[in-house]
């Protein structure tokens, strides 16, 4: 037997020589993240070698991992096999005891589902005891049954051939009930509605657990890339808010059967869907005008929760089946923020915690102690990969990497496959290295091909640097096509960064917050995590004061919505933070301008 | 000037010579039943000379009248123009205050309607003060909105582009919201789906007047002509219970825009359609399964009261319309006879009162001092001119009437058409006549025609009796087409008068009452009151002891869904008289089967 040993965790496993790192690992109840299952394609599972006998790095490993992390010793654990005692420190893992889901982080709380079931007997209906199966139901269940709901009567002649029946409850209000002892299957959906993405999550209520997620693009991306160009299009198109609530629609019923299919679990016992979304996306969710949100006074013609029956917005699960809609708190602050502020537990705090949604729209919640404040900042869609002029999405072929050292520029491409574009993450760190190796100056602009040329610590960056028309460009990759970050796409990264740093500085002044009292910066969001500290600093989006208080929680909207559909509580803590949390409109703040013009400039 | 006088009013009415007496009783708010406006088309507003100088009889009173109902001085009041003083008797009329209604009786009520609106200020959002329209519209309206409505929702950003909104209500629950003031707007629909036909009233909810009425066959009758052949077809046909639905709620919908577009209403102005029917028709509307309706121990899936969104089942009426199903007590006592009872006020009488609504079934309820029981009787569908050899429902050419006389056989054809058919009326006072003239005995049995030759008395109506291959059979009319009444025919109207006397006498006596006891029979149904006193009677369907207690009432079924329109506390009464109605499943009594067989002689 040989001994692993965890840093930081005062943990020693006892383990047989044989089996992979990863495995090891698992078997102990310690899921490190591995989404490809271990098959050392994903590059996921990183984990820090401290001391200890192991085989030699892999050739996947050396494709996978920068020359850095294997110089420091990084590793993938599921590449890794033991052959004696070693001791570890844990990177990207995850807790079974602090966290129940595959995928983001998510404080503690009790498993109670507002949705339940419970198993009937049924007395049936003689000559004698005429009574119509409406009212035997309601003797056998011993409640008075919602009256108003059709859809029940409808299934009732189909339960009344069954000794035994299963009703099913929101709380405690009877919402539909099914033939037999149907207690074992109890299943729900939570989704995040993004923009960009459209996430949903197979959750067992029974057992808390997450079985499987699926994503797809948000279909809605044909008839507008932005909230704003989408707004536009209900606008201008005579039936445009009717096909955009229609592709909405249909991406959450295709995600839906997509789970169902994957994991054989039948849509009929499907009985709750809860929904987090930008105010946006949860507007045209409903088929409501969204005309108000895109101009002043900017407001929402509805910000807090909502309950609907599934099929009256043609959402297709069991009959019964209830949406649940996460509050929000107005037109630029949505469901998704409300979310993310639950799952960071920022009004229980009695710290100074900041939390920034990067995406498109930037949002940023302040907890000063647990009183709660938003702002929203036009962060631009660079960091999506978009308005760059190669950017792409985070697809094969896309430059995700981009590190500059002494031998040049070293890119990391997704499937490592021959660079066809940048996506965000890769923008990101590539102007994050281009600011480290000083290659352009404090107001952003790329210095000349000969400043290089005489600059002995630039010399080797020099055959990079392309001047044509008087325009520059870096070119980081020329084998099937050309790669470059331009001077523009070097803008577009300042007026994102610009945007989310006033932001930032703006909140913690009306606050009266001074920076080094900030205890943590929060990071959400499906593409925030992407976003590595290294390049989050060195861009200049979060002041370098704040590197070691950074903290990335992933798609904190989803996770919300997850909560809401596992806990009666934290959905009732949902309605409560946004209430709480207050919201400031940027614009009208006094010396912002001037504020956000400093804030575009680098370090 | 000259005067007008009522017997039995005790009112002298001033009126100027020139004039029809329809215009002169109508313009004193004594509303004569005249369905065609006072053309002379229709024949019904009869009404009978005392004395006073008027016109001799014109030719369409010659058509629409018999020559005993002129010699008894029985006149159309349309054609009548007084030349002076006159003095005369009521027979059709109806009193202004006593009914509101243009068709059927209805006892005094207080118009309370349980749909209402209410006149409301608006304040829009501002930069400061930005809160979401919903918020907004809570706080003008001081009320909590019904949460799951995204219908509403919907229609909120067209509100605030207003100062005012009308606010809609069903009792105190906020169901809706339009912009403006929309008070004086506010309409309803009263329906009474019966096997056979529909009918639709519109209402003015502000007034409490019925603007007009519209009626359909009902369109379900191509899937079968009664209430079991449907149930049939719903079970044999793979999508029969969605045909059925569809057809009725096309058909619905149809009587709600004809009944709209002919009186310049706007389908949005309409909030609320209240539904009487038998039980199957109910569960046909919900789209409920019907099976065990049709099969022992004859139970329901539903018989309370139900509360629905019209665009739930796919009535289209306003968005926020609700549906109201009254409620029923049994699969064979449905709402339409819980309607009739209220109605009839059989709840409130402290006298013995039998309410029979003669359809395809028979329905009866014995009101004994105000305690309530019923029974259901296969009266079968002679009497609405099904199952007889020369049938025909009651349209243009059908034989309406027909009378015996020294002269011989006497008709009153629809229309005044060549005669193409007996309807239901028409059997019932042929077969009464036929009685009465000794053409038949107890047995109902056709004299030979031998006997008839031989008999003094008889001799006059030889020849119209034919006897053929043993079968013998009374030929009416000859005259394009060949028809006659039936040995078979004349089993038919037996077979309907046994099934209703003998239902009936089953009742007394459970309640232990006697037939001299009973202070009223009430005859309800939009057929029953084509079936004259005369005839029931003549026929045997009710015994010649109760000839001066039977009074009729018209379609209750729809009265009483018009009353729950139109007052709240009469929808209470409707909930509680459907809960007090006791059903008695006469094949289950002993002695039934030898009673039914007694009561098929005529006396």
């Amino acid at each position: 037997m040989s001994y692993l040993k965890i840093i930081s965790k005062d943990k020693k496993i006892e383990f047989k020589v044989g089996d992979t790192l990863l495995n090891i690992l698992q078997d102990n109840g310690i899921l490190a993240e591995s989404p490809c299952g271990g098959n050392g394609t994903c590059g996921k599972c990183k984990i820090k070698i401290i001391e200890g006998s192991i085989n030699e790095p892999t050739e996947e490993e050396v494709k996978h991992l920068y020359k850095e992390e294997l110089e420091g010793d990084i590793r993938l654990s599921c590449l890794v096999i033991p052959t004696g005692d070693l001791t570890v420190e844990l990177l990207n893992t995850k807790d079974v005891k602090h966290k129940i889901l595959a995928e983001g982080y998510m404080p503690e709380f009790d498993i109670n589902p507002v949705i339940n079931k419970r198993v009937h007997k049924l007395t049936k209906p003689t000559l004698e005891k005429n009574f119509s199966y409406e009212e035997l139901l309601e003797e056998a269940l011993e409640i008075a049954i919602y009256e108003d709901d059709h859809m029940l009567l409808r299934s009732l002649p189909e339960i009344f051939e069954n000794q035994e029946v299963t009703a099913i409850y929101a709380g405690e209000k009877f919402i539909g009930v099914e033939a037999g002892d149907t207690s074992c299957e109890l299943y729900g959906i939570a989704v995040d509605i993004g923009t960009t993405t459209v996430v949903a999550s197979l959750v067992d209520l029974n057992s808390g657990k997450e079985i499987s997620s699926e994503s797809e693009i948000n279909p809605q991306k044909e008839y507008g890339l932005d909230v704003l160009s989408r707004i536009d299009f209900t606008r201008t198109k005579a039936n445009g808010l009717e096909l955009l609530q229609n592709s909405i629609i249909d991406c959450l019923n295709n995600l839906t059967s997509e789970l169902c299919s994957k994991n054989s679990i039948n849509i009929n016992n499907i009985y709750e869907m809860t929904i987090a979304a930008n105010a946006t996306m949860m507007h045209l969710l409903l088929g409501v005008n969204t005309n108000s949100i895109g101009k002043s006074p900017y407001s929402t013609v509805f910000s807090r929760q909502k309950k609907l029956l599934a099929s009256s917005i043609g959402i297709k699960l069991s009959l019964f089946a209830r949406v649940y809609c996460l509050p929000g708190v107005s037109s630029y602050i949505g469901a998704d923020i409300v979310a993310g502020s639950v799952v960071s537990e920022l009004d229980k705090t009695d710290k100074n915690v900041l939390f920034i949604d990067i995406g498109t729209n930037g949002e940023i919640v302040l907890s000063k102690g647990g009183e709660l404040s938003s702002c929203s900042c036009a962060a631009g869609p660079a960091l999506e990969g978009m308005n760059i002029s190669c950017g792409m999405r985070a697809a094969e072929g896309a430059i995700e990497g981009i590190k500059i050292n002494e031998d040049g520029i070293r890119l990391k491409v997704i499937g490592n496959k021959e660079p066809v574009g940048i996506c965000g993450s890769g923008i990101l760190e590539g102007i994050s290295e281009i600011v480290r190796a000083k290659l352009v100056g404090k107001t952003g602009r790329l210095k000349k091909k000969s400043d290089i040329e005489e600059n002995d610590q630039l010399q080797y960056l020099s055959k990079y640097l392309i001047e044509e028309d008087r325009k520059r460009k870096i070119c980081i990759s020329s084998e099937t096509k050309e790669i470059s970050i331009t001077q523009g796409d070097i803008r577009q990264v300042q007026l994102t960064k610009g945007a989310i740093l006033s932001g930032f500085y703006a909140l913690l002044d009306l606050l009266e917050i001074d920076m080094m009292d900030l205890n943590e910066v929060i990071i959400a969001g499906q593409f925030g995590k992407h976003l590595s500290v290294d390049s989050l600093v060195g861009s200049g989006i979060i002041p370098a004061d704040l590197r070691g208080k950074i903290r990335y929680i992933g798609n904190s909207s989803k996770s919300g919505a997850l909560m809401c559909l596992l806990s009666k509580e934290v959905r009732e803590d949902m309605e409560k933070v946004a209430k709480k949390i207050q919201y400031f409109e940027l614009s009208t703040k006094e010396g912002y301008d001037k504020l956000f013009t400093k804030c575009l400039n680098f370090n």
